[in-house]
């Protein structure tokens, strides 16, 4: 998958894909950063008005529930729904899930709803999803990564599936790679999760939804976590040197660092 | 107080406290980032079908209304009153109060109807709620730190009061702490007494409520700001130290700054 | 207009004016933090019962449609009518206005409801409102900058219009500046034109509203942008510097900097 991560990240500065966010107002700032850094353009608006025409402007939709609330849950389904018909990757982050019925039961309502391309979670939320016991413990995972609970709920709805911990898995129901980059300074800043699905957007949008587009995405931000937590004194400068990094990435770097297993 | 505070910050580190927030949309990220760099975990939901369970899982409670509104008031007060259903200590940031009649109400509101732990403002909020004439200019201070009004608020209400400014005090109505760390630079960032808050929910949601549980959380809080500040050469390059700061402070330095005073 | 640029500049930092924004959750706190350190006082409410308070507390008035929908739209046709009517600086910063209909619409309404002082859009965004074909791609502009859109747009409206891009024009529908400070980094930062709008509300707002105060605003900003960029390995640490550099910028660095031509 080297050759695959590189092009594909040539592929989304070349192309730089409009990503599309209903998302939480706590990390949407570093979404719509990351966005850029990874080479993308974001746009994030929940204005029901807007919603038409800005799906058909852009490459791919990110749907994150972590400060849903009535309104903006009714505009998340209105934009997948929008994006299925206009054959636009949907990309779900279901931040908290299981942590809430509110939240099980609005991604359990999108589920059955829109047609989810990519569902991208920490360990706790995909077992939650896959039925597997998983603990969720605000909007932090209390379980451990499993292949299996990926590839489970993978199985069920059809969608590419990715887990994130200290491993990460990514499975379309039938291959599941194993993922081995990324750093623990990664959870010591608040949205790493949600700048991935953003990340997960870029890809998905400039190359198509498969399971290598979202292993790469995976596999480019993990690496530039990597690279920018050697750099940094704490949670702060990383965030920072985070967002340089995504931005300067070279092949080399990628192809000396990346370490996945078709399991 | 100097043991406590580094016994209460190791204390915070080890239990991890969920800090539950309803805050303002200005600085809501640099909140759940200075909780994990505190040692807390953050979570951020105002969705009325969320409060029950979320409140159950927090260990502390944080209602800010920096960009309060008809909704997210009544969202603060339903979170404020499962909160003392389930004895979650609450801390109230009342933001710009006396800057507006709408701000004024809505917090005498919240202290008729919500047990409230800890009040943490600035000293022209304090001497507003304090009836002492208070000034509050949008939502920066227009009055001078005042030792008396922290008490009589105190006393008033039965809360701990703590006013943010050149000095700190803190006071449960009959002890009064002097608390002489801290940095200008910290006015120079938008939100440091936001984030003061979310600390102050760490100390409190691992220490229980007590004056010194919110004194402490000042105090690492001020002694970080001061060693970031040292190392910063603008309002830029200081929110950064000050998060990898309050990551890594260690006994030594709060044990070679701390400055308090009984009066 | 050197000693223009200068005296204005410091004229903000002596008068510290409060600047009112009701913009969008994405950029916020950049907002709030430029503010801060160009030399004002940020405020961000978007309650009715706010409004006529803080608009009456503020010097300048902010609105930014990044993400809205119709509660904050009707917040900001308030905010804008309370301004006019006590006489404050409107900045209206019409983001994505092209993009889609709504957005269109809105800025149309807000035109012709509210006296708007300053209108501060990217290239694309300006040509859209002066009839000029621009294009607008999510809330990027696809449109090259055009001092004849700039100045079209002035006469229709009567404001100062800014368009920013690679070359940067002031227009009062008379006279004309071309600015050409800056730097390419800019666009590689998410709100840096939104920063620019809230740094237009404290010059505005300090120095009274006129070509020069706008124009003054957009040279230091851009400078401000040029002196970061060399000190920054990416957008991580620009957006750090930024805030820096405007903080501690001096009358040198603006004297030797400084690049504008009336056209």
């Amino acid at each position: 998958m080297v050759l695959t991560a590189i092009e594909m990240m040539e592929n989304v500065r070349k192309k730089r894909p409009l990503v599309h966010h209903i998302t939480n107002y706590v990390t949407v700032n570093d979404c719509a950063n990351v966005t850029l850094c990874a080479g993308g353009s974001p746009v994030m608006t929940d204005a029901e008005e807007d919603l038409p025409e800005m799906v058909r402007l852009a490459s791919a939709v990110v749907l994150n529930i972590g400060t849903l609330n009535e309104r903006t849950v009714d505009m998340m389904m209105a934009a997948g729904q929008y994006a299925n018909r206009l054959n636009r990757p949907v990309i779900l982050d279901p931040v908290g899930v299981g942590a809430t019925r509110y939240r099980t039961e609005t991604v359990e309502w999108f589920l059955e709803e829109i047609t989810v391309d990519v569902i991208k979670g920490n360990a706790g939320e995909i077992a939650v999803l896959a039925d597997m016991g998983g603990e969720v413990r605000g909007v932090d995972s209390g379980s451990k990564p499993s292949a299996r609970a990926v590839r489970t709920l993978a199985e069920n709805t059809e969608a590419i599936v990715a887990s994130t911990g200290e491993i990460d898995f990514v499975s379309d129901g039938s291959t599941t790679y194993q993922l081995m980059n990324g750093h623990p300074m990664m959870d010591n800043v608040s949205g790493t999760g949600c700048m991935l699905s953003s990340v997960v957007g870029c890809y998905t949008g400039a190359n198509g939804v498969s399971i290598d587009s979202v292993a790469s995405a995976l596999s480019v931000f993990s690496i530039a976590g990597e690279i920018a937590a050697e750099r940094s004194a704490g949670p702060g400068t990383f965030k920072m040197n985070l967002m340089d990094t995504l931005y300067s990435l070279n092949s080399d770097e990628i192809a000396k660092r990346i370490r996945t297993a078709i399991m």
